[in-house]
């Protein structure tokens, strides 16, 4: 029997099967000899290039199709992302349920401080001026803040650091400590815009080499240090703690050395914000993400992102879930990165270009669906003078003119 | 040795000991005889009357300062909230693992629906001309919403009726369930301002007669329904879900049960809202107030309310934490109190009187303190269409003229 000869009721039987665990999503699969399952027409379909790929389907699941569809043997008919979005909206409880079983058996790759480095350099070290063909002009590789939906991924990511000052209610001469700071963004807005003293840790030496560089062009040095180090590398007190886009690499086995670190850090009056991806059920990361793109991540629900803090005491202020934000974040992404898809095939070959692709195209599906979620955490010591309300939270998002990176 | 002679050396020991379980306050302990422990000046004291009550307190702690304080045994020199304060707010480490401790070995009152109605009935079937003498005119007994500190507690409590129904989004003709209505106010705010059909549940029998006699008032009885029943009573689908003031009721043991009522009322588009005293570690209810004023009860932590829901793969939307807005609701409902304080000792002596009183200061302390937070929590089912801004929250609660309660 070769690979390459039509399709048996046997491989028929195993796509219908593949459909009915995703919870029957409105996307036939078509086979390599045209047939498609089931037989009827839809606004996308998944074109499944041979046998050994359909096999791989059934037995690996979401790993096997991003490798596939990396690879070629996997196209997608229509809009990629819609494709995606229908099938992670198919009401799939069997999925669900499954999943959990597989979060019990799940072992992520372990995150001690070595790992953590390797983790982490397998992705944020592809070399900055990858990064800079489609982020924003600033860096920021996470969730950005749209005031309207129809605003620029710059003003977006302007009015994220924003927002996240205004949220830990940033005072000049303070000193807040930021774990796992990208390309340095938030600590250069925390320190020019809030006139405060930064301490901010990241393991990716390419992004801390550039992270320094964009503080000495900006005259921040004596008022911004950063550290090439772990979040269990932090010392000294502060009166805030950040964290934007670090929890998901953290780990749940690491929760609570994370809690730890935080109290540790933190003055009597001290405060904090954590914001990370997460989830609304408790899942193992998508397969095929955890093993090709975030080696070791994990997105934790709300209820284990409050268990990160209930040991030590912290009273949760605020939570808000951006989850649309995030969506709308990766749509520029996406978008940009589109424009340079040439750029990138030439570099580092179609391969990367198609995974890379299929990872923000997913991205997008799975926040608009939900299945993943944005919680912005607020957290404070037991504090005298609470905020009021969250009328300064609702201000306007108006960068002033001397804004040096609007130049 | 009679009772009350001079305090011996082993009472003042054991005052000392009590002050440090305590964190060593800056409240002295005066015993019978006039001695203060420690001996030095301070804002506020407490005088322990006799041998017994010391003896009491070092036994059952929070359960006899209650009763005695009620009994004229225990009297407080000074601010009774803030020398109350002082004692919450003692940086108190070994309280707070003595009370983890606590807190495995303690049972709460089973809340079966038997016990829960027999609970219910202690507090809230006093008597409505009860808590007429000192609650808002909608008689809402829960943590109000002041958009500024000086609002008075009528505009509070409007501003928060509107604000759970501008949070769940309210529309026209939507049905909307509310489990643990009280007096009814938010049930007939949302069918008189919103436009949507209520059902509410509620198992005072008091408070229910108290509702339906506003509603048939407001014209409003064939827009919102009052049921005499508990929250697993709830029958039929409904767009969304609102409790105030209910999970504290609840008790832990019963949160599985809530988490499954809530899923069983909500549509596919289904969102809800559950507003809740609650804790930043998981800590038993004060002793005397678990005895004396709300048995059964348990204060949530943020982990365990997401807990409720996460079995369901709701999306937590956003979390508030309105704990200075309890302290001033109990500000206001105590200064009312004591104002009626006579009527108050006139028809229920003044043991009960002095049991309120404790009861009231008491929660502004531990509002004002961090030991009780007040979590307002918003959920949905994954959302086509979510929230893209919190700028629809902030927007003025400015009570239209034809308010019909403003009248």
């Amino acid at each position: 029997m070769s690979w390459f000869c039509d399709s048996t009721r046997f491989d028929r039987w195993l796509a219908r099967k593949l459909l009915a665990r995703l919870g029957d999503p409105e996307v036939p699969l078509v086979l390599w000899d045209g047939r498609s399952i089931p037989d009827r027409s839809a606004p996308g379909r998944v074109r499944i290039g041979d046998r050994r790929t359909l096999y791989a389907l059934a037995q690996h699941g979401e790993l096997a199709f991003g490798d596939a569809y990396a690879a070629g043997r996997i196209e997608v008919e229509g809009d990629l992302v819609r494709v995606l979005e229908e099938i992670f909206s198919a009401p799939a409880r069997q999925r669900i349920r499954a999943r959990h079983t597989a979060l019990r058996r799940h072992r992520a790759r372990p995150s001690t401080p070595r790992e953590a480095r390797d983790n982490i350099h397998q992705h944020y070290d592809l070399g900055n001026d990858f990064y800079q063909l489609w982020l924003d002009e600033r860096m920021v590789y996470t969730c950005a803040y749209f005031p309207t939906p129809d605003a620029s991924l710059e003003a977006a990511q302007w009015a994220k650091l924003e927002y996240v000052c205004r949220k830990l209610r940033l005072r000049p001469g303070e000193r807040v400590v930021e774990a796992g700071c990208g390309w340095g963004a938030l600590a250069l807005h925390m320190a020019e815009r809030f006139g405060v003293d930064v301490t901010a840790y990241n393991i990716s030496t390419a992004q801390i080499a550039f992270a320094r560089e964009r503080a000495r062009e900006r005259g921040l040095e004596d008022r911004v240090r950063f550290v090439l180090g772990d979040y269990r590398d932090i010392r000294g007190r502060f009166d805030a703690f950040v964290s934007v886009g670090m929890l998901e690499h953290v780990g749940r086995e690491h929760h609570a050395e994370l809690g730890h670190v935080i109290d540790a850090a933190l003055t009597r009056e001290g405060r904090g914000l954590l914001h990370s991806i997460g989830r609304s059920q408790p899942l193992p990361m998508n397969g095929w993400i955890e093993r090709r793109i975030f080696p070791g991540s994990y997105c934790p629900t709300l209820r284990e992102m409050a268990g990160v803090l209930e040991p030590w005491g912290f009273d949760v202020v605020d939570v808000e879930n951006l989850r649309p934000h995030y969506a709308r974040t990766l749509e520029h992404w996406l978008e940009r990165f589109e424009k340079r898809a040439a750029e990138v095939e030439q570099r580092f070959g179609a391969e990367f270009t198609r995974c890379w692709r299929l990872y923000l195209a997913g991205s997008i599906a799975a926040f608009r669906s939900s299945s993943f979620q944005l919680f912005q955490l607020l957290f404070a010591r037991p504090q005298r003078e609470p905020r009021w309300t969250r009328e300064d939270l609702c201000a306007p998002f108006v960068p002033e003119r001397s804004e040096r990176c609007e130049k």
